[in-house]
């Protein structure tokens, strides 16, 4: 390895599923030499079929092996992937990143470590396997790099810079602050999601008719694989249960509140969750966007909304975000255009001239 | 009052906000007489000058009272309707409809009472005022109608009446049937969201750069007033409070069980969360229809939606629903088509030829 390598490839990804074969078919985009290793065969024949690369003989030297397995299988399969190919750059594309370095700590020889960097990129789907793969995954995600404290930097460099050729956009974190970061970020929505989707199982079927868009939007993360989400759970038990347990005393404050009719603390609580949806970054990165959002009757077949929305090309204002209305009993459609807060009242007032029937 | 009456009007509105005016607008559409009332003149003006009503002399006598004002206020006005307009039946439409019917039941003579039915629709907005009203705010959404068990039928069929004719779709419960249901559709995911919300207040700015569209819809919701959402809670304490116990029971088996690794007890959690979410109805009221989704890249300036929508129109799909990505950092936006489950792999295909690009 000579300071900041190019990325020649070959690339040995270890785990054809979803995210390996998606890696695979955005580093054939510039013709790279992608490797497949899977424990099933299938899923090299179905990547392969698709373009993802070739299958491994074990002998061609990997310049960078990408280990993209199961959150129960990765340190495993890193620790392999370091001793197999001794000259390779090793990352991997878990979830989680402290528990696996841990493993490569304990389980391989010093030297070893240098070569091995994690990442994590944010993108997924709701389904799984090489079939569901896509060149297209990363581009624009961001995608976290994390270096530990004994990484050679040549080899983050080598990493960031397969990032790149994927089209995703690097993030730098150690692997903590990553654990931190998707501890609050992905791992405590998904779970109050699922416990207060849980207790919409007890609901007598005419309670649920009275669903309207917020409980959908609540619950919709809780759809995932729960096989999968445990073991993330479990990869991230130590930073989750910290968070899980400030969120029980805040849980036990508001119970609290409400059984002793204390509004003031109810509200301040409730204040504190509208300060937490502003901190969200907003689209592209940057700041929050001052947004308004307009609301558009729209009848519930196909081209309608492509009216609308020529429409609002013609009008020269950029939707930002756009959602349907999903109430049941609709005879039309809700549509929600999310656009620049400066904007809106134009919009409104140009469609209506176009006689669509809108409200704010 | 005859068996069965017409909705002639006049409806006397107390509360010229954001539902009263609504409510206003949509009744003057088949050209009833509407009379309008608020503690705060100039809402009154507003609400006329819209086209709402007009203000009530006090002298007209209502066939039918809306009482449309914030949840502290509602028991004292429907009191106040009641005794006012002798001969008038009285709703409400406040979002919690035990507590103000305790209210009437301790504080009106007995025979008050068969003249009241409460009643909630299931429509709102972020925004609120007579301004943000609009005529079509409840076209076609649930409203739910609360009969309690000295409620004249035919004081609760002219509120059905009036519902239909603001285009609404009558839903029947009792009062505490209702509370229930709302409690867990709707004031529960409330309150988790701005707890899972109130966590990100702590983070490092850094760590938030990694938030994806599960956080933001887990919390979209949480930046409702909090003022607003004290009253509703507060007015809905008792339900409120039983399943928010429920809800505590289930995170200390979860921080149990990841504390103490025990997965198969963290899994049966999300594996009822998975059935929560499919037990909501789908859209239009019907069995929740087997959808599946399409991604498509798409660049992010005004028009290129539109194209996209006009392909998905021409190939003859329709999209059940649409949402477009809000990852920081992407140059192009992604695009979330859910369409009918036997649609995709056609649609799919159909829009590739058209060299859009698209991943499921």
């Amino acid at each position: 390895m000579t300071a900041r390598a190019s990325l020649t490839g070959p690339v040995l990804i270890v785990g054809a599923g979803l995210l390996g074969t998606s890696i695979g078919l955005a580093l054939r985009r510039p013709g790279m030499d992608v490797l497949l290793r899977d424990v099933n065969p299938e899923n090299i024949r179905t990547a392969s079929g698709l373009g993802a690369g070739r299958a491994w003989d074990g002998q061609v030297p990997p310049q960078i092996v990408v280990v993209a397995v199961p959150p129960d299988f990765l340190g495993t399969e890193i620790i392999w992937a370091l001793s197999s190919c001794p000259a390779s750059v090793v990352t991997d594309v878990g979830s989680v990143k402290t528990d696996p370095l841990h493993a490569v700590e304990r389980h391989s020889p010093t030297r070893y470590l240098a070569r091995y960097v994690g990442s994590h990129p944010m993108a997924g789907s709701e389904r799984s396997g090489p079939l569901a793969a896509s060149a297209s995954l990363f581009d624009g995600r961001p995608w976290a790099i994390t270096p530990h404290e004994s990484a050679d930097p040549v080899a983050v460099d080598l990493v960031a810079k397969l990032v790149r050729v994927c089209g995703g956009t690097p993030v730098k974190l150690t692997p903590g602050e990553h654990d931190q970061a998707v501890a609050r970020t992905s791992h405590l929505p998904h779970l109050l999601a699922a416990l207060v989707a849980g207790r919409l199982t007890d609901a007598p079927k005419d309670h649920l008719r009275l669903s309207g868009q917020g409980v959908r939007d609540v619950t919709r993360i809780a759809a995932g694989d729960p096989g999968l989400w445990g073991q993330i759970v479990s990869a991230n038990a130590g930073a989750i249960g910290a968070l899980l347990l400030e969120l029980r005393d805040d849980l036990d404050t508001m119970v609290d509140a409400i059984g002793g009719g204390e509004r003031g603390t109810v509200e301040a609580l409730l204040g504190r969750g509208v300060a937490g949806t502003a901190a969200i970054p907003g689209k592209h990165g940057g700041p929050a966007q001052e947004v308004a959002a307009l609301f558009v009757a729209v009848p519930d077949h196909p081209g309608e909304l492509a009216r609308l929305l020529a429409d609002a090309g013609d009008i020269g204002v950029n939707v930002e975000d756009l959602r349907i209305d999903h109430d049941p009993g609709r005879p039309v459609g809700l549509v929600e255009l999310t656009v620049a807060d400066d904007r809106v009242e134009f919009l409104q007032e140009s469609l209506e001239a176009r006689e669509w029937t809108t409200h704010r």
